[in-house]
């Protein structure tokens, strides 16, 4: 079993990727040259707990904006390169604090070299990122487009900063498959310590891209792997950050905020249990505790079965009862559920 | 590694359970006792693909009111029991195709006796299901509420059956916690060969639930773990199938449809990307061929991370490109995306 603590740290500004927790990533899908909206949107995502947000730099007007952002914003910002060093060298200067790009793609030693000085120059890493489309063609000669040859082609673009003495890297592995994507993570996860940006690419919609992610994401951190995750979705971006924390949550790896459970409800039933427990959820939201609160169906199960939980209610025939630890308290009426419920989590 | 075709096959109506394949699973949270009620959303969660549902069983009547709708639906029923072994013997007699009940909660091994010899008279499976609120006592105090005494609480309720000849068992080992879950079917699947219903119990809500249900089921599945799933949602249980479907699909277990993959868009792009998959999204889900669909932001990524895509589109400025397995065919406008890409998808 793979362990994150065990990866090399490498500083992205105030971030640390590597060698224990799991930060959040983001990306902007506003036009990087429209600097207001940009930041704009970096304030979202830093709201909804983003701690680190890239930034596409198709061109040399996107790379001069890069700079105007970043002295605007007060988090670490990651410049998306592809092919064109020259990008990346002016996004270093204007103050990048990592910068995502394939050496092996940006046309030879020399400007590997430069590259490397600049990154070096500056204490900041690179990410290599090689997707399931964007293998080198010599490893997907070698290996098909495998999990494999993924691992491969990440390989030879960390040698060639390697060469140079640069160290300072994150790898990422990404493909639109769940299983080749976690397949290739493991296998980078036993051969190399870089630290490991996690995502499922082009997972899709705010649904099925959800259920990708948490999927191919998921997995990969219940294995102790994983040192920054992106959410992808194609949706708006603070939906790739709640979606994060959530999944974080679920792992076991980010708490705070209160934990609640809800079963799914059945024949059992007699109260509205779907309604209560979205109006308990959206309740919750404003509330930063560190409890668990069980929404239960019904009186027969629900306590034992939240045993665990600091509070929670199980429904009976038009009313419930409320339990702390598994204990009943006191038997309330159905319409009272959700305000008492409330009440009871306020003065814990 | 584990493999489900290894598990213990095991009948349940026109269903296999175990030796292969993954069922879907869901609950009826209409009370069992309205007939009519609980036909219709039988029938709900069979058009929308389930393979077997389960019906709560609270008191005599409930069992009663099971073979009037075991006898108007065409898919397999599972009695869901607590306590009550002569609700379960009701249930058999009333026709149902698998009874879930744990053993060593019924009171003594003469009601065992009768239980197993009802189940084998009419050749029906029985479903232990430990969560973590039900972890037998002696389990319990002996290895706390851990993953370890979940399934040494299962092989207790699995060496009741035993004693009496009986072998045709479904194993569940549920909590609300995703690790842990997920341990408890790891260490099972190492432990005996009985198939698995695998789910994260009262996971939530449809989207904290639909997270830790992929989080869950997922890494088992990919671990080669689970031979019939249920996704626990506190929201319509036709949800529950429609997140299993998703899920099933994502781990390359069950095919068929249309795979829609996107990118989350980013600076680059100048299409409505998020407006534009949307959309395809749900023209996609009325078209039923095994084909593989993109919908990606930008010309430069676009069609090289899209190739393994049978057709796809990448955005341009106020325009996109069609491409076909990477390849691009011709240049079209971008109020025409949706409409063209859907053409050409009915043409192949």
């Amino acid at each position: 079993m793979a362990h994150r603590d065990s990866t090399k740290k490498v500083r992205v500004g105030n971030i640390t990727i590597g060698g224990g927790g799991v930060s959040i990533q983001s990306m902007c899908n506003t036009p990087t040259t429209d600097v207001e909206k940009t930041i704009d949107q970096i304030h979202s995502l830093q709201n909804a707990g983003c701690d680190i947000v890239r930034l596409a730099i198709p061109d040399m007007d996107a790379a001069k904006a890069f700079g105007k952002i970043k002295s605007k914003v007060n988090m670490p910002l990651v410049a998306d390169i592809h092919f064109d060093y020259r990008l990346a060298l002016e996004c270093v200067d204007q103050g990048a604090d990592k910068i995502r790009i394939n050496p092996g793609n940006i046309g030879g030693k020399d400007r590997v070299r430069q590259l490397v000085a600049a990154c070096k120059g500056r204490q900041i890493p690179i990410r290599i990122g090689v997707n399931m489309g964007s293998i080198d063609s010599e490893s997907e000669k070698k290996y098909g487009r495998t999990p494999k040859a993924m691992v491969e082609s990440a390989i030879f673009h960390i040698r060639l900063l390697n060469e140079f003495d640069f160290d300072d890297i994150v790898i990422s592995l990404k493909a639109s498959d769940v299983a080749k994507t976690a397949a290739a993570y493991r296998l980078m996860s036993r051969t190399l310590n870089y630290p490991l940006h996690v995502g499922v690419t082009e997972a899709g919609t705010l649904y099925s891209g959800l259920i990708k992610s948490a999927m191919g994401i998921g997995a990969l951190l219940l294995d102790g792997i994983g040192d920054t995750i992106r959410v992808s979705l194609t949706a708006d971006p603070v939906e790739e950050v709640k979606a994060a924390k959530s999944i974080l949550k679920s792992a076991g790896i980010a708490s705070g905020g209160v934990e609640l459970v809800s079963c799914p409800s059945c024949g059992r039933c007699r109260i509205d249990q779907v309604a209560i427990a979205n109006a308990v959820e959206k309740a919750l939201l404003t509330i930063d505790k560190p409890i668990k609160v069980a929404v239960m169906g019904c009186v027969v199960n629900g306590p034992g079965e939240a045993k665990d939980a600091d509070i929670g209610i199980a429904g009976g025939d038009g009313c419930a009862v409320l339990f702390k630890k598994g204990e009943i308290v006191r038997k309330i009426k159905e319409s009272e559920i959700v305000e008492t419920l409330l009440k009871e989590i306020g003065e814990l």
